[in-house]
C-alpha cells in the first residue's frame, strides 16, 4: 500500500501511520515531497486494510498496489480454472464454450419447458436454465412457481440430460435448490448479498455469479472471493451488462471488455448473458458472438416456447425457431474458436 | 399505457396487442401515424404489466403513464406519512427533522458506544445507529459482532433512551433483530433483495430503506412498494448517494434533488446519509445541511468515539467533539426549518 | 407525441396544450384517465418541439413516438449508406470492413510515420490516421504539430496511397484540414460542438464522428443530424467507448451493442475505435473482433513505430510488429464476414 | 508519481522506467514486493507526464500523488480567488453569493427581457444572463438570435446596471461577445473544447466555466487550468449537474458535494445552476438553497417573462412572479450565510 498524507499533515499524524503499519508487520519507507509526504508499506498482510489506514488523521488517500482479491487472482493460480460436471461437461480453459438456454422463469406449461429443453439438446447445448424464484422489481409481477418449477426442471433433465441452472434468492431455500440444481445462480441484484454468497460458499455446488449492475470488475471479483473464502472454488462469473446513462434502446450496457480483462486478472471462467445484457431479441445474436470472440467461456440465453405469453422477460426471449436459427450460426463460430482462444491467451500481458 | 408498434408491424401484430388489452379490461384506442401505429390502453389494471405487452411481436416499446408504485404514491395518499414511536418521536410531515447517529459497526468497546450515545442524547438526537451484521465488500474485513452488538445497543438505549436503528442482512436473523431494534435498516446492497424486503414487510417495525447505489428513484420507490405490499407501511426512505463516473474525491454522488422529487411523488418520509453518501468527514456538515434544506426529514451520520481505530468506515466517521461541533450548527439550521419546509411544500407542483 | 398532464392539471392547462397543438397542425385526441389526462398529438411536424410543450403549465411529460433524427433515420432511407472514395475504397453496406491505423498524434519523426503507413499498406489497411491538432485534458501535454503534421501525412499518402484521416478541432482550421484530409475526424469531446458540426456539414468531405463519452445513442445520431442538416450526408459514426462508473482497468466502456442498435435505427455506417474505447493494448484484438462480428463497418486502431516514446496515448498504441500480428487474425475474421453480416441484417427487426 | 510494474515485468522493463525518470530529473526509489515492483518518483516535473510512463512495457499503472492542476490548486494559492467587477460586485471568498438570472436564450421580445432584468434588479440580483448563440441537441430547434440578442442584453444593462453573462460557442465570435459581455460563459458541451478554452484564456474577461456532464471534478479543474495557463485567472466554475443512470425525473444529477470538494482543492469561486442541473421548475428553490448552504458563491437561474412561450428550456424557467417569490426566500437564506460560510471554511482540512 501507499499512503499519501494531506499537505498539512503533522509529524504526529505521520508517526501514527508508520507505527500502525509497523505493528502489523509492514516494512515502512517514508518520503517527503514538496507538498505531500508519501509512505510506502511493503508486505502483504490482510490484517490491516486500506480503510483502517484511511481513517487516520492527516491521511489523504491510500493507494493499493496488489488487487484485494487473492483466491480469485491469477497471481495465485496461473492456469485457468476448469469446472467439470459428472457427465463430462467442462466450463473454462480451452474447452469449447458452453450454451445455457431456457426460460427466464418456469411457468405452468411443462410441455413448453420440455420443448425448449429438447431443442437445446438437439442444438448441442449443455445446460437448461429456468427460474423457480424470481426477483422482480414490482410486487405486482409473477414471482415464480417455487418447488414446482424445480420439479419441472428435473423432468426436463431426466428426459434430455441437460444440466440444471436455477437461481437461489434466499439462504433459507439453499437445501431445496441444491437438491435439484447442478449449478446455483446468484442473480445480479444479489451480487453483494454477502450472506447469500457465504451460504453458497459453504456448499461445493458450482455457482454462476452474475455481475451486479453497478459493480466494478474489482467488486465483482470480490463477490467471487466471498464465495471462495468459504471453501467453494467452483465459481463461474457472468457478465450481464451494467447500468449506464443510456437505456433507451438496451436494458443494460454489456461490458464486453470485462471478459478479456477478467481473463487477465483472474483464473475463473466467465460467461455472458446477452438476454439480460441487452433486453432485446435482435441483439442476442451479435452480442453472443461478440462475447464469445472476446473470450467468453459460454453464453446464457433466454428461450421460451411462447415468448408472447412468457410471464417474465418475454421481450428478450427467443422463440424455439429463432433460437435454432441463431444457435446454428453461433455453433459455426464456436467451432472455429479453439484457434481464436489460443491466440487471445497468447496476447494477454 | 401507450403501446408504440414497430414501423413494420403487421395488422396481426396490432390485433394481438388490442386483443390482449381488451381481455384484461382495458379500453383500447388505436391511431395510425405515418410511421408508427400507436395504441392507447385506458384503465388501471395491475394484471397486465408493460413487460408482458413488450414481448408481443411488432411492439417497439410500451410507455407508462401512471407510476408503477401505487401504495407509495402521493396519488393514493395526499398527506405525508408520519411515523410515530412509543416515546413520541415522529418522522415525516412537518415535524422537526430527526438525527440518527452512531458508529458504522458496533465493536467490543461498550464504553465507547455509551460515550457516543450520551453525546447524541446531549445534543438532542433521537436515534442511535450501529451495525451488528456488516456487509463488507471484502471477506478479509470485520463482519460485525452479531447478537453481542445488539445487546450493547440495548444497554445504550436503557441508559439514554435513544431509539435503536440496526441493519438486517438476512431473513434468518429477522426475529433476533426485531427483538432489539426500534427501526430495521435495509442496506443499500440489499435494496433489491426482494425476499428480505418481503420479510420486513410482514412485520410492523419501521424500516429505513436505503437507496441502492444503482437504483433509479422509481426503482427505489418500487422497493418500498415491496415492503408495503406485505402490509408494513412504516417505510422511511434514505438517500445515501448513487454510483456515478466520479469517485475520486467522494465515495458516492449524493443525489440531493431526489429528496424533493420523492416528496412530490410519494408520501413517505425520506432522510439522508451523508456519511456513506460522501465517505469524507469534511463533507458531512455541508451535505447534511444541503439535504435538510432541500426537505429531508432527518439525517443519519456516523459518529465513533475513536474513528482512527474504528473497524469499519473510520474515514467517514466523526469523532465525538467534531460531531458536537457540527450538530450544533445543524440544530441551528433545523430550528429555522419549519418555515422553510412549509414554503417548499407550497411550491410543489 | 403524447402529452401526459399532471394529476392536478386544470381544464385551462389542458386547453392551452390542445390549442397549441392544433395551431401547429396536429390532430389532437384527449383521454381522461383516473389520474392523468393524456393527449395524443398525431402528425409529424418539426415546427413544435417536445420541449416547447413541456414548458406549458400542468404538463407532466411529453413522450415522443418518432425518433427526433430524421435524415439519419432508417425510416427515411431503408438501404445502407455507402461512402465511396476516389480510389474505390468503400465504407458501409455489405462492403468488407475497413481498417484505419496510425499514431494518435503525428510527431517529428517522419520516418516513423512512414514505417507505420507502409506496414498498414502491406497488411491491407485503407486509411492512415494521425493527429495534427490534439485535444488534451492537460495544458502540460503535447498539443500537436499543426500543419507540419498534415504535410507529413501527405507524404505518407503519396508513398503508400493510404487515405488520410485527421481531426479538426476548430472551425478556423477547416480549410487547412480539408486541403490534406480525405476524411475529417470530429473528436469525442467535440461531439456536441454544434458550430464545428455545422462547419463540416457545409463541406462535402466524409466525416468520422466520434460518440461523446456521455452521449446516448440518440444524441449521437442527433449530432450526425446536425452535419447532415447542412447538406453533408457522408457521415461515418464511430463508437469509442462511453464513460461509466468503472474505469479501473479500461479507460472507457465500449458499448458494443450500440453497433447493431445503430444499424437498426440508422442507415449510416459505423466503425469502432477499441484503442480509445479500452485504453489498453491487450484489449485491442478482442474488442476489434467483437465490434466487427457485431456488425461494425471498420475499425480504427492506434499504431506507433515506437509506442514507448509516443507523445500521446502510448499505452494504447500497438507497435508495428504487434499490429501485424493482430491484424493478420482480424483479416482472417473479416475474410469470413460477408456471410455473417448478411445473416445479421436478416435478423434486424 | 508511483509506477507499479506488472508482475512479470523484466529487469529491462524496470531499467527503462528508472532511466526515463532519472533523465527528467526525478529522484527514483525502487522496491520489490512479492508480486509487483514499485518505483517511487520524487520531484515535481511537468516535463514527463504519467501517460508517457504508462506507455513503457511492463508498466501496470502510474499513480499520481499530486493533483495535475497546478494554477487552479489551493496548494499554490491558499486564499480564495475573488473576482471584482468595475461596479464593485465581487464573486468568491467571503462575499455574499451572487445571483445570475435571465432567459436561456434571448428571443425577439425585448420588452420581455427588460421585464426580467428589472425584476432581477428589484430583487437584488447582480447579473443578467441570456444566450445569443444556443447549442441545441437538435438542428430543428431555435439556435439563437446572434448579435441582435447581444444588443438587447446591452439595452437591459443600460437600463438596470446588471452585468451581462452570455455564452461563447465558437472562437470566431470571441471579439463580438467580448464587446458586449461582462462575463463569458463556456457551456457544458464545450467544457473540453480546448481551442475555445485557450481563446478565452487569452482575454482577461471573467469566464463562467460549466462542468461538462461527463467530467470528473479533476477534469473540470483541468479545463479551468487550460484557461488559466493562457494567462486568464478570472475563472468562475459552475456545477450544473452530471449525467447519471437516472434521468426520469431530473435532466441531470446535481453533484452538490462537488462544491465543498472544489473549495477544498481549489481557490476558484464556484456557482451552481439548478435550472440545467434539474430541468424542473419545482426543484429550483430546494437545489438553489442546497448549493448555497453547501458553500456556493452564487446561483444562476433561468427566468423568462413567459416560460410557456420560451423558445428554449421553458420547462425549467421560472416566470417573473415565481422568481420573485423564490428569490425572496433565497435572499433570506443568503442574508444569514456569512456566518455559515465561515463555519464551513473552518472545517475544511
Amino acid at each position: 500500500m501507499i499512503i499519501v498524507m494531506e499537505r498539512n499533515a503533522t509529524p504526529e499524524n505521520i508517526k501514527k501511520v508508520t507505527t500502525m503499519l509497523a505493528e502489523h508487520g509492514f516494512k515502512v519507507i517514508e518520503h517527503s515531497g514538496d507538498i505531500h509526504t508519501v509512505i510506502d508499506a511493503l508486505g502483504d498482510k490482510t490484517s490491516l486494510t486500506p480503510g483502517r489506514l484511511a481513517a487516520l488523521e492527516g491521511v489523504k488517500e491510500v493507494k493499493i498496489i496488489r488487487e484485494p482479491f487473492r483466491l480469485a487472482s491469477r497471481d495465485r493460480k496461473e492456469e485457468d480454472t476448469v469446472i467439470t460436471f459428472p457427465n463430462g461437461v467442462k466450463i473454462g480453459g480451452n474447452n469449447k464454450p458452453v450454451s445455457i438456454i431456457g426460460p427466464c422463469s418456469v411457468d405452468e406449461d411443462l410441455d413448453g419447458l420440455l420443448a425448449v429443453a429438447r431443442a437445446g439438446k438437439e442444438m448441442g447445448c449443455e445446460f437448461l436454465r429456468g427460474g423457480a424464484f424470481k426477483p422482480r422489481t414490482s410486487p405486482y409481477e409473477f414471482q415464480g412457481l417455487g418447488e414446482k418449477a424445480l420439479k419441472y426442471l428435473q423432468k426436463a433433465k431426466e428426459e434430455t440430460g441437460l444440466l440444471i441452472v436455477t437461481e437461489l434468492m434466499d439462504s433459507t431455500d439453499l437445501d431445496l435448490v441444491c437438491e435439484y440444481a447442478d449449478v446455483i445462480q446468484i442473480g445480479a441484484r444479489n451480487s453483494q448479498n454477502f450472506k447469500l454468497l457465504q451460504a453458497v460458499g459453504r456448499t461445493n455446488k458450482p455457482v454462476i455469479l452474475k455481475r451486479g449492475p453497478a459493480n466494478t470488475i474489482r467488486e465483482f471479483l470480490m463477490s467471487a472471493e466471498h464465495i471462495m473464502y468459504q471453501g467453494n472454488e467452483n465459481v463461474i462469473l457472468c457478465e450481464r451488462g451494467i447500468r449506464t446513462f443510456d437505456s433507451t434502446y438496451t436494458r443494460n450496457t454489456m461490458d464486453i471488455a470485462s471478459i478479456p480483462v477478467i481473463k487477465k486478472y483472474s483464473h475463473l471462467p466467465i460467461i455472458a448473458d446477452p438476454s439480460h445484457g441487452t433486453g432485446q431479441r435482435y441483439l442476442i445474436e451479435p452480442l453472443s458472438k461478440a462475447a464469445l470472440i472476446a473470450g467468453a467461456d459460454g453464453i446464457m440465453i433466454e428461450v421460451h416456447h411462447d415468448p408472447e405469453n412468457a410471464l417474465s422477460d418475454g421481450k428478450q426471449s427467443l422463440s424455439i425457431p429463432m433460437f435454432k436459427d441463431i444457435i446454428t450460426r453461433i455453433n459455426t463460430l464456436t467451432g472455429r474458436m479453439h484457434y481464436e482462444k489460443t491466440c487471445l491467451s497468447a496476447n494477454l500481458d
